[in-house]
């Protein structure tokens, strides 16, 4: 089974994109997500962690992502979580990512005009 | 515990928008989602049953979801479930409502240009 | 896409089983879950609405669940929210159904001994 | 706003318990998630990639789950994720952790007998 997640947090790297081997356009962006707890101390709702997340982008999606998606704009991201140990000669680490199914602008922060894609999704 | 949800659909009906007796901007919308499984048998995607949501929108995102999204157009909620039964004097009825946390146009079908409100968000 | 969905509540009738048409045993039981909301006012943990569920069980999982669990269990469900309007010759209504992926006791009220099954769940 | 995250996956340590310095007892194991994929070439589902997760246990919970579960067990949590860098005089690394709402065996791979804590939980 897929752990699926959705995260709202803000664009930290304007998304890239490149023609992969298998012949469809891929892409990716960093996206911090802060959380919000409410403190009982303060009686007030305050910043928690943040988790970073590298979100990968296939097909129509790196593409439409490419073109309307800026650095520092808040979105909402949905997809599969993929926890990757890597290594090199010199270093290891884990990446944390998503696999997006899709993601869009956030609109209790802002306001958005759309434009559907003229051919079918790929 | 809440139960959150998010829904990848289509918007059904426009945006309504009033000012609730709570002093801020409330609104709402239908939303129709529809699930896609893999049949084995026809070696492909095909699409399942569709679930009808009423979303409830608060505040900013009220007011931002009344400007920006139109019937037809491909969005993701996410949210909270709310399963709430109703009756009149002469039927009853069960609704099925997100209370929603954020919503974005689905950029996998399309593309959107973004403006971030000028003040906090409500 | 399916509309996952995870949700903590209380057994509210013994699940049931029977041997479905398609050869494997499918059963059912119905799912109370009760929001918890922070009431500022209150400065306090509040309970809000209930939701009810049709929690929808398949194969291996309806047997075991058939097994394990009694009325007034607490559990945590995850699985694919279904909407279904029906409709007889009297009345009409919306049920609202869980297709559960799987289902676990709610170890944060309680103790569980488990036992795995001995052949490949089905 | 929290990521909410449910995994289904197997219990890869015993879970460790010690009495925090807040009054409460804390714990944690380490959980092994791997997906399942359609492979269409194969026309199966086949196995894909391992996500590992530390599982961060508070108060009831922390108790139950120490005297509940045991490595190699079936599992569904349900919690919020954390992606944590740290950071030594030698190392740095990034930590995956799941804060656990609850935890569940997973009734689609065994059976289980619930035992409610006396007390309200913590």
């Amino acid at each position: 089974m897929s752990q699926h997640i959705t995260v709202r947090g803000f664009v930290a790297t304007d998304p890239t994109i490149r023609n992969a081997q298998a012949g469809f356009p891929v892409g990716n962006f960093r996206l911090a997500a802060t959380d919000r707890r409410f403190d009982r101390e303060q009686n007030a709702w305050v910043d928690g962690n943040t988790n970073w997340f590298t979100v990968n982008l296939f097909r129509s999606l790196a593409q439409n992502a490419f073109t309307s998606l800026q650095k520092g704009q808040p979105v909402v991201v949905t997809g599969r979580l993929k926890v990757r140990p890597w290594e090199t000669e010199e270093r290891s680490g884990t990446a944390v990512e998503i696999e997006a199914d899709t993601i869009g602008h956030d609109l209790s922060l802002g306001t958005a005009t759309f434009q559907r894609s003229s051919g079918r999704p790929g």
